[in-house]
């Protein structure tokens, strides 16, 4: 159960089964020995300098094929802020610039310390090419329309699987998973940690509500016949995250997505100051709001343009411009943006 | 003029006229002096581990007072990435696992090319502390009744100092940044960078909108006969960005901020990839969404529940705790997540 279909998401795990190549080269040498020194780069396909990110593109020196290296800076260690760390003689002190009780400066610690998270997929395929590169993305203003002319369709059309929803909510899967299970086959639901999160460190605190009744799309589809179930799932997904988690429920951000990445109405319980994928305001409508939204007019959400974003990449954004509602940008070469 | 109000601002910029302070040590050592090694960490006031920061709290030894010590990893750099940098014989490679075509490590570059943005602020006071402490935060849900009888008694007794707005509009301050100026009392706006942005880089481009009718505060203020003042916000808006920075306006998150900054209308337009603060689904209503919601309701913003975001520290906390609207958390030691 994975929820990541997310702008946000940058390492997003490849379909390992798809890709199975045979992983030695033509002068038979192993992976194994990849080495960085050999790596020659071709380009850059993605970066993020908020979360000190790059992915480029390129060859191994004397090898077939193209790889893709993702580097990521590791996050800081508490056991690293010592004297044997970051605050030793090791750590070389560059200043910039001083003023009255201000200063600014650049260290060098040890390398020993200041590791890189580096991933290598050798020899990698176009699709992990398309994947990892920065995508385009738009918003698009979904009047009910437009809905019912071209996302309903595409929606039927995709077939979505939802088996694994299903085994989850029948017993058969993730059951020593489960926080929380109201059985009402109307208004209950069920609740666990969504795959993203440890189940322990509050910091990241994840969980998803799952509801038990089927053909609940979307916010698409919700209606004032819903209301007993939306409140059921904020009233009661509150109390269990407050008892098992100690999380209060001010501290919480309780929100739908849309679009949804399944297509079985699910709400997401994240911790208010984690930076969760998808948690901006072209993707996330909180519960709340959802609800405070129905109860001033029952058939909101058949009425309302909602706003989603889409990648030129996804299926949808071809529909959305063939009917000219979203145009492609010329794509150009990315750089990185300190250049 | 800086909008930066925002759970996500790690480094805000601290007021420097009210905390000059004495930069020598008691033994008559200048500041210049600071060196790591001499640093005694007592605490870890905030992290986090996605944008790979840390501020902590500690003394220097053989010298009074504390200091406050902000790292930040360094984003990549493009002119790294090659066969003297972090390809190179000096970044040594190590292995966690390799899985078919993928391969797990950890990089440890030079340190030359690894560096740490790092800020000392010494001698720190009691205000420096607090600012960069980690804040407890939590969303209350306003209803129109809490809106009068709370939220609007407090800003008026606060009184925001807005003259910094009426310079720009008056054309005494910052007239050579403008983008856009439609001068119509009723239905005009001016559209400058927002301080945060350089002016240049598209991919973090940040422009306000700040309209010319004075005394709307906020969305709360909106409804039917500000519809013409919200379209014309988003048609110009979206034209002058096109025109001046060729970024087009399906790549626009266009929002407003409840609570805003400051109260007075504003409107903010940032590229849809930048992670800019502030845009989480607590915070950030789309103006789209906006417009959408006053034509089906015309008193929407009236009547309708709204969530925001508060901190502890805010002064209005105090109000919606009093009220027992919202508790406070029991602080506890913050450590690192990675512990």
């Amino acid at each position: 159960m994975s929820d990541s279909n997310s702008q946000n998401d940058e390492f997003l795990e490849p379909k390992r089964k798809e890709c199975k190549i045979e992983h030695k080269d033509e002068n038979g040498v192993s992976d194994s020995q990849l080495e960085l020194k050999d790596f020659v780069l071709e380009k850059i396909l993605n970066s993020s300098t908020n979360r000190k990110t790059v992915c480029v593109l390129g060859k191994f020196k004397d090898k077939s094929g193209v790889a893709i290296v993702f580097l990521e800076k590791n996050a800081f260690r508490e056991e690293d802020l010592d004297n044997k760390g970051y605050f030793s003689v090791n750590t070389e002190l560059k200043k910039f610039f001083q003023n009255d009780i201000y200063g600014n400066f650049e260290c060098f610690p040890p390398a020993s310390i200041n590791g890189v998270k580096t991933t290598i997929i050798y020899p990698a395929t176009d699709k992990h090419i398309a994947k990892f590169s920065q995508q385009q993305v738009h918003i698009v203003l979904e009047t009910p329309e437009l809905y019912d002319k071209l996302t309903l369709p595409h929606l039927e059309k995709e077939q979505f699987n939802l088996q694994w929803v299903y085994n989850i909510l029948e017993g058969t899967s993730e059951q020593d998973r489960i926080v929380h299970d109201n059985k009402c086959e109307r208004e209950g639901f069920v609740l666990l940690p969504d795959l993203k999160w440890d189940g322990v460190t509050t910091e990241t605190l994840y969980l998803l509500a799952i509801v038990r009744q089927r053909g609940i799309k979307s916010l698409r589809d919700l209606d004032e016949t819903h209301l007993p179930l939306l409140r059921r799932i904020r009233d009661e997904g509150k109390k269990k995250i407050l008892e098992k988690y100690n999380v209060a429920g001010s501290q919480l951000r309780i929100y739908l997505h849309y679009q949804p990445s399944f297509y079985h109405l699910h709400v997401h319980f994240t911790y208010l100051k984690h930076e969760a994928p998808g948690i901006y305001a072209e993707k996330s409508h909180l519960l709340d709001t959802v609800i405070d939204n129905i109860e001033m007019i029952g058939d909101y959400y058949k009425k309302a343009t909602l706003p989603f974003t889409i990648r030129e990449m996804d299926n949808i954004f071809n529909i959305y411009e063939t009917n000219g509602h979203v145009q492609r940008i010329k794509q150009e070469n990315i750089e990185l943006i300190d250049k």
